[in-house]
């Protein structure tokens, strides 16, 4: 399948280089090709340069937001939940229409300083706004629960597979969705939610995601429902 | 111990039977005494009028909040969210000064209908509001983030034992409390989070919780932390 990343940190990387091992035809996209290009300082999440990561992926194409998004079959946003409105707005609403788009961007404010608060909460979530901004779009919230190393395998955590939660007005997106969390990661445990809306909920446990880390120490965790 | 409970709902109830059957001394506060023991329908939450509740927990005894709060070495808020403060004011700041309080409430506002909002989020916690209010009380966060009847005995989860958390400034109350859930409700895996802010993640996770709440379609559920 050729699918679109939209943007180039940690989660970008680990869902590309995953997704081309599978044999997918990956294009990343980034709002100025050749400033990613020349970045060579790891991010601030520690995800290298994306000119170093790309050395090792040769079959992931870097191109602009639009030219991925006009690529991929399938789009998936990967962009800081900061910027994530402004990356979909660059992909052109006409390479989006009628698509699916996994988000799994959080909206996390990390301008003062740590722990980040949420943007938007509560009574509203960034998924739900990237519907309301795309409405030709099938947007299937999920992933954005775990850290990167778990979103493409689930089974790397020692206690046992976390669950992944999906969220989203389209069935069948849902449904196709669903089954490539499990084809392609390996996720054992995936709970349709319901309606966009419900991706408060899994925004909201963003505030217990990071206060955990601090307290397991390690980004290799999650929550699972025991039930 | 002499123990108060604040609240005569299904929290209040679930929590003061438990430790009753237990061997300690219980007193749950109420606002109105009368008007408690003269109501005869369930509450909003299934939980039985308290009239009808007491009748098969002879040993458990009614009193003011301020009575109650006099009478317990440990003192648990197991009021309603928007009426805590209220009720905690009630008790008295000299009943509960020097105590521990553990807190089990949450923001939640369903004045707007389902699913509730959280009142407070974010960038503060109702635990935190509480230990604001009153300085010289030891607030520990605990049990929120399950249904009454997990909340006393987790091993009731088909699937395994949730997790359960404790946020809270006193490290020598957060040990006595983490003592009190694995003791008295047999509690496994307790994680001490960290400071009263630590609530805030707890707190939001009510989000997550109600919605999980519509699609397993059964209160005896909670998060583990795998790791």
């Amino acid at each position: 399948m050729n699918i679109a990343i939209i943007g180039t940190g940690s989660v970008g990387q680990a869902i590309a280089g995953k997704l081309s091992s599978l044999g997918h035809a990956v294009k990343v996209g980034t709002r100025d090709i050749a400033a990613t290009l020349a970045k060579t300082a790891p991010d601030a999440m520690g995800a290298p340069a994306y000119a170093m990561w790309a050395k090792g992926h040769p079959k992931v194409s870097l191109g602009t937001f639009a030219e991925a998004a006009k690529f991929g079959e399938l789009v998936i946003n990967a962009a800081s939940g900061m910027g994530s409105i402004a990356a979909l707005q660059s992909c052109g609403s006409a390479n989006l229409a009628g698509k699916i788009l996994i988000d799994i961007s959080n909206p996390l404010d990390f301008s003062q300083g740590m722990p980040p608060f949420l943007s938007i909460v509560n009574t509203d979530s960034l998924g739900e706004q990237i519907q309301k901004a795309f409405p030709q779009v099938k947007v299937v919230k999920t992933l954005n629960v775990v850290s990167a190393p778990v979103m493409i395998d689930p089974s790397c955590v020692p206690g046992g597979q976390p669950s992944m939660f999906v969220s989203g007005n389209d069935a069948t997106a849902k449904t196709a969705v669903s089954k490539f969390l499990k084809d392609w990661f390996g996720w054992a445990d995936v709970m349709d939610r319901g309606d966009i809306t419900t991706a408060r909920g899994s925004e909201m446990v963003l505030a217990l995601w990071v206060r955990t880390w601090g307290v397991v120490q390690t980004p290799i965790f999650g929550f699972k429902v025991v039930r």
